[in-house]
């Protein structure tokens, strides 16, 4: 199974007064990764709005903590594709420290094809989950 | 059962270009409803860094989404006491929309005592816990 | 001459490995404050975007930071309003800590009419600004 | 004069309603840009913590905006070295879309020497600034 990884350094505001990542930013770390695969698929979300006339927002989102991520941290997010339907997508996901490959948290975001023009679900373009499926097969 | 409630303004700074609150926001209005409950009950994180040496990070996080928050609504965040252990307790969360009280999204956090000394996991002060359980029976 | 004032309690996320607010949190505080000035006057940005076609985007924004605020303390925004033209208003604010008063950093924003049709600068609509500066004069 | 420049691709969580780049981020930006620095220097926030001791906060931060971002843009940030004083050194930052240059916002930072020991406001180590007026010159 293909995993897209993409590295990315703790950044200072991303620290709380307890000197680690705030819990939430984890989640963002993942959506920084989702994006770069789909820029690396040649997608951006903004093309994904203006030329499909869809977005895909997340309908679920879990995320299991081990480890804390510290400043100075260079973390290595791994997403995987989970369980796929016409209109849902499932990114499992791992983020490490990349110095020594420890396993800091893990957990799963599942994306939804949402209709622009009615605003309700949507099947994901073949487009869109072809690639996906073929980078992360 | 008793739920402790808080409300909080959309933020225009918490919506992105789909108009909605970024899905990483919401557990951040929930963690913003927790510091009030400790507020509330006399507590705030930095006492409990301070007086007994732990913090509570976040060891699980979960949220399903349902209805998207937009600027110019008013949530309510609404906390109920899930599973509790020595070392960990859960809160269960739902947002609703003040105005029609449309449930958005919903899900749990789960909390663990941490000793700072030993950066390990240690029982929660019955203090925090007792007054916890006593306001969300 | 009037002031505008809210108090806003440092929230946990906002706080850095230094174990202080971000600098950048600050500017958050300050626009929560405006939202909230607009708030009490009736308006919100939505609105401003909705019926005016018009929306107050940030042209300058300063800050001198004198003493960090920490977990804990409850902030309390103090706007003013500074130089106005047809196009400009300019909010001068100051940040202080709520239990003693100690000014923690001050400044200013300087917002402008943005035609949301053409998005070039515009006149900022009169039910604004008299509003505002009835409030703050 | 030289020029550190360190591109950021817009993320989703750091656009608002009106599809733009929330201001408070810009400055976010500044400080990615400033973290590359270090690390390109060998340095972290972290070791300056920790290894000397000091802090370098933020005593003013000051920002004009020009052109908004949106999301897709790739930013590039340019750091120049600005007045320096034992105790102090000013970033003057640009920052323009890398596509064709265009100039969004320009603004600086001042940092500040902070014993960590005392909280007093202290010389900078040598070794950093040096190293970044060396980088910078």
């Amino acid at each position: 199974m293909m995993v897209f990884r993409f590295d990315i350094p703790v950044r200072w505001v991303d620290t709380d007064a307890l000197k680690v990542v705030h819990y939430s930013n984890y989640f963002r770390y993942v959506e920084e990764a989702e994006e770069e695969l789909y820029r690396s698929l040649g997608f951006t979300f903004k093309e994904l709005n203006e030329k499909y006339e869809i977005a895909i927002p997340r309908v679920e989102a879990c995320c299991r903590y081990k480890v804390p991520a510290r400043y100075g941290d260079i973390l290595t997010v791994g997403l995987r594709l989970g369980e796929k339907t016409e209109k849902t997508m499932r990114y499992d996901f791992e983020i490490q420290r990349k110095s020594d490959d420890e396993l800091l948290c893990s957990g799963y975001l599942k994306v939804i094809g949402l209709d622009l023009g009615t605003w309700k679900a949507t099947t994901l373009p073949a487009d869109l989950t072809v690639k996906v499926a073929d980078a992360l097969k």
